[in-house]
């Protein structure tokens, strides 16, 4: 990849912001799942670790290329969310994603998280989010049809690490 | 049933305690779940509608006979999950719960509710609630195997309302 790329666990004030640009820029998100996405990095400022979000970032010189958030899901021992993971569009397809999905798994693991669940789109838009947990070892644990709106189902994927 | 029963949807200063002692008498839920069933009632309480929880009790001269907790997913159309719903013991069996759960589904449908789901555990201690969906009109969406913890899985139940 030839590319300088750090990545960053603490949250940095440009965040919100960052997080917010990038998310709206990849073009599958909705305003609402944008607002969420942005949502979520300032309640883990305002809150800490007891937001139950964990972040990782990727940087390099021009800003932000990529970011995932997860969570240990509530009630339960060894589950875990990854709620976003997202990648700057002309980045796409060159391993970012991948290698942020594998460092956030390493986390998780860490944090003792057995079962990493992710959830998406069933609509045709999201194909490429799908082959891409497929490509990384998620297999497609439930389908719920028309769960997001008449016709937009939700796909819930798994992963067991650790 | 004879009894004299209050419905009721705007929260009391009684109702966190008063929920916190209902789930912990049935016990079914773990202290982590008790923790989080007062806590969505004191969220209520602070933020309002904003707080995304919608409440419905049910009192006597005793007082709180039962309860459910709902709310719209972010992010979606038309779909519900219905968080809690809980009866004094000694009041289940005597349609109670039935009656909650048929009010709340009806507050959703007006709410513009077209999808409620409700999620429960695959252990034997929960054959009873899982029962109770199943007669109330909710199918297995989905299982997830060892989602709570080793040998205790996540069953997703579903009702298309409205």
């Amino acid at each position: 990849m030839g590319q300088t790329m750090n990545l960053r666990r603490e949250l940095a004030p440009v965040d919100p912001a960052a997080v917010e640009a990038l998310v709206r820029a990849t073009g599958v998100f909705s305003a609402a799942e944008v607002a969420v996405a942005r949502e979520l990095v300032e309640e883990r400022m305002a809150r800490g670790v007891a937001s139950g979000y964990e972040f990782l970032f990727v940087e390099d010189e021009q800003g932000l290329l990529g970011y995932a958030c997860w969570g240990p899901i509530p009630c339960t021992e060894k589950s875990f969310d990854l709620y976003w993971i997202a990648v700057r569009p002309e980045q796409q397809g060159g391993g970012v994603g991948r290698r942020i999905l594998r460092a956030a798994e390493e986390e998780i693991a860490r944090a003792g998280g057995a079962r990493i669940y992710v959830e998406t789109s069933t609509r045709a838009a999201y194909d490429p989010t799908r082959a891409f947990y497929e490509r990384c070892g998620y297999a497609r644990a439930a389908t719920f049809d028309d769960f997001y709106a008449e016709g937009d189902g939700k796909a819930v994927y798994l992963k067991v690490v650790g």
